[in-house]
């Protein structure tokens, strides 16, 4: 039974745990890290490293794609983003002032759908498998244009998201209908964010490849105070993975995959989320500081643009000096103990800590709840 | 039942729980913002917003009422604030300095039944609904003049207040009865603060039309250090919600408001707040921000003043170019990422993700319990 | 039953609360201020408010004691302080600078029974009631003078006390043997400190007038890191009291008094100690800032100046201009909004909104467990 | 039964606790701490204090083992440290720079058996009990010259170590096997880290004579961070004591002793660990300000010069008049009241207050479970 506190008089309350709450349990054998793998499948794609990075204009750029091609993973380029807002988007990149008002303006500017596909074929070009992320908000106007271009997987994602949206417009001019849609397509399709364990078999029942847990709160985020919206990153990966446990039984074994996506810093971090079930993780500011990164140590999110209601600062320049390459980021060696260097070598090191070969057993691994490091 | 614990041999204690740690849950389908409507009404009187603004001289003058009202909300202005003290209340609050000595010096000047009954008149001449505050202390001396001039709903408001009040003078001369007094009126009055599930009860019984929750606890509180007392929010409201189900039961159909007070900065809270059962939500700090306001970017409420026991520091001003106008902080567009702008459109689009349409609704909002965000 | 957990295989902790983690809850009728009762009286000793001040230098002196009597509480001359171990004692505490190790040279002194003798002599032509505290290491030797000289109360008082000490010592020669003591004894004694159920009782059975519950915790003990020891004052208050209700039973009605002893800076921390079950507080910390205070702003306790394991730090000095007079701080008007002013009149004021007119009912009052504020 | 909690649907988590969430809780008799003896002995080697010195280079060298032998306590001098890859380890240390890089670059130097031999053989010279500690992946390699040259304890120790480490090379070719391996030998082992009760009993199996539970987390420690690996230690020592009894029912009598290595940077710290049931103490950085200390007042463990996944910044040094002597830090007296002086003066005190004897007595202490003091 999952864990409920009476807040007050007849009303109950979920309980709801952070990764920062949890440290693994190392309780069995150990292994060496050169016989654990972190190797990742989803549909026809297979990856070195259980990684899609986020679509943050900071960190997805054309060219960030392809090296996170080379070194295992998997990029989204945001298909809303500057990139295809502008044709010159390194420049708007460049000379970005780091306010939330000078976000606002600058992603004032219209898609143009005719960007968005000179940016898909860019990717294409470059060999690289093509991920493009688009909002449910405009995935029904802007998805044609991403499909008759071809991409590899289609990642519809908002903050919080549902199988049934109710909107004002006329639902049959262009209001999205998940399940329908995705049923239509032959690529397979991403769908987030999500908390809890009814919305994520909702999700599956879409159709979805893999559903996104969270909404990537990060250092900068602020949705928890704008919205009162949270979520505790550990218990909405372990809800949703009973939802897939569920749906694999439902459905006779369709396996959904959880990208965990919110609250990840470090090696330990991603290792927890994995240990909670997710099969891969997002991550956007945890990379926001690599040499190669467009928003040259800055991060932020597509919130941090939206014109009413911003809900992300952008995260404080590191210095360039300070930075290391995306390389060092995911697969070391680490020249400082912060753990946010070699974040797949430390994953591989606290899999074999723990005794476990691959990312599947390792979803069985030993939890502890403690109070945390200040 | 509720949640109590030992906290020695024999002793028990209830758990409170706070707002902030708390999140909305959302679990169901996704609405869009123009598809919610956040109108509230109480006896004859609708707001567009369920925002009642706290008889705070930093945040309601008679101009500054006038500007609520045009925004959407209602403006309580303090009955023995500086503007029923002074005839240059304006020229006062320009001259204040800040310190606890300089409230208690500018507030030991008598309230003036005349400047009273002219600050209402204003209000009137003005053409916005009128709302007073009383302390429970001045009620009976003070209220004759606030009812010859005309209000609409009167405030009856101290930190903690009880139906049944024991002072050393004689009752029968000039003590307050609140179920005789409040049943002796045409006008609707609001009455609080309280903090449990009895003192709720017995306050919808004096035939109030709405309670308030909380005492106003905001940044510069220290209630809490000088008297012991304090009020998690989030218990608070939820069990004043119970109370307030009971006497509908009770009474075969009268709805008694709840007006939530204290520990409401963002958005976030705001939305919190009315999902834990507050039809309204009393803010002031949240306000002082706003070029508009009286106070000029500082906060104070009634008990900064207390010639005795202050308990509440002067919330130290903000700059004037970071303040922006009232009608930005209640509707935005926000041109941060604090949570602080645009209040009640964050509050649309967190009922939105929940996937509720009416305020009423929203009450029955899914929440997660959690350890919070430093 | 009381709350325990298993920390681990096999192995419970009892839980224990802090006063901090608590917070005054009313919930009945209210009460004004001027129809609240703070007298306490123990043995055939009244007092106007339930105060003792600790056997620390930085705030009890031959004068400062007058100026408590005055005021309404009782002050505890420390036996073995520097009043007792140089004739010019003031002259010692002026040059003091505020190091440990200053603290240690200068405690190096022996105390001078005759010294001892002299301060009582002077307390008692000051026409005050003359309390003394011993430690229990040195109660054997100098307790004779003192009770030569006269006192009205005796304080036998360490960090933590047991009825039943074992030394290296030939208990025959030396040793104190609490309950033969003070059974010996015609003056009443406060013993402590304790932090349990069981040691209190036994302490009471000792045949001691009251208790002394906690072991003085303030801003700078260390007494937590130096030996792992802490007392979660509001348990522990709760925990006494239940000794003293199984007490009084068993004797068919001793009533022996509880000074709570730690963690109490506000009115607000007072009020909760006496809600948890006190009967009295005993304050050093709190008075350290009024101008008359010997320390001159600074505090430390007996343990501060330990030969080999001190355990509390030299608070740092208040500047001058910041202090206010001893009865600023016992019964206001507060000038500030700290609530560390006008200690009484907050607790009074607190009483009152609750609902309770006397100390001994006020130890009924209602509580609530939450996660306290920053 | 031990506390779990669902963290989410069909997911537990053991909840663990930290030793500063622990105070010790003195319920009966209380002793002077002339009266209470801290002696330890493990297999032949009888010991003043329970004290292990951590296999750290900033805190063991030869000269430094020989003043701890002095002072009663054990050191370990890392085998795999510098002192075995230099002839002229005191001028590498003088040079370093407190960078993760430079620990790097000074630890890729390789240890030579020849010098570790030499450095055995000083120790011995010195005429002190030889401790040595080897990791588990160079033991195959390194513990014949160690036996060779002869040692009183070996110790083999790692982060995170398991009776069954599956590693890539052939196992038949220089894999440790502990089991067969610890059989083999006549001089007493001790073996870690270890975190759980099935790991702990597993090593005592291994014939260890004792195990080292935690992984000596400290102030730079980011294993944490890093791996996601965390070791609640106050749950760790109770649950490998549950180990310790079991075993020592399952061998009709064979005793392990239980090395707590962690978060220990007070007497009070240690004083607990003993009372969760830990035998003796391994500390490092509490050692490090130690005029005496080679590190010359900067900590690091050996895990801060992992060449691909560093997890230990340099704790950065200590002003050198602010230094004492190790025989001031160990057993005083304490010129300050940070608790981090006469560490072992304070364990006898906390013992006496909590009215033990012995350390065997005093794994029975009473604990209270409480919020801790920031």
């Amino acid at each position: 039974m999952p864990e409920t506190v009476e807040i007050g008089l007849g009303r109950s309350a979920r309980r709801g745990y952070h990764l920062d709450e949890l440290a693994l349990l190392p309780t069995r054998r150990t292994r060496g890290a050169e016989v654990v793998s972190t190797s990742w499948q989803i549909d026809a794609h297979a990856f070195e490293i259980p990684l899609v990075v986020a679509p943050s204009d900071a960190v997805v750029s054309p060219s960030t794609a392809v090296e996170i091609e080379r070194l295992g993973g998997l990029a989204v380029l945001d298909g809303e983003g500057l990139w295809t807002r502008y044709d010159d988007a390194a420049e708007q990149l460049a000379a970005l002032d780091g306010t939330t008002a000078g976000l606002q303006k600058i992603y004032g500017q219209a898609v143009s759908p005719d960007l968005l596909r000179k940016r898909i074929g860019q990717l294409r070009d470059a060999g690289v498998r093509v991920a493009v992320r688009l909002s449910p908000q405009h995935t029904v106007e802007l998805a044609p244009h991403v499909l008759a271009e071809g991409v590899d997987l289609l990642v519809i994602q908002g903050t919080v998201i549902s199988a049934e949206h109710v909107a004002a417009k006329d639902a049959s001019s262009g209001e999205l209908n998940l399940k329908t849609f995705i049923a239509s397509l032959d690529v397979p399709v991403l769908v987030g964010g999500c908390g809890d364990y009814q919305t994520a078999l909702h999700l599956m029942r879409t159709g979805a490849a893999g559903v996104i847990v969270g909404y990537g709160a990060h250092r900068g985020s602020t949705t928890h105070l704008a919205l009162g919206i949270d979520v505790p990153m550990a218990t909405a990966i372990v809800d949703a993975a009973a939802a897939r446990r569920d749906y694999l039984d439902e459905t006779g074994g369709r396996y959904v995959h959880l990208i965990a996506y919110g609250d990840m810093a470090t090696g330990g971090d991603i290792a927890k989320a994995l240990a909670c079930g997710a099969d891969a993780v997002m991550l956007g500011q945890a990379l926001a500081t690599a040499v190669e990164a467009p928003g040259q140590g800055r991060y932020w999110d597509a919130t941090a643009a939206h014109p009413r209601v911003p809900r992300s600062t952008v995260f404080s320049g590191v210095a360039v000096d300070l930075r290391v390459s995306l390389e060092e980021v995911l697969h070391g060696p680490a020249s400082d103990a912060s753990g946010e260097q070699n974040l797949f070598g430390s994953v591989r090191r606290a899999m074999g800590k723990c005794g476990y070969s691959s990312l599947k057993e390792f979803q069985r691994a030993g939890l502890i709840l403690h109070s945390g490091r200040g």
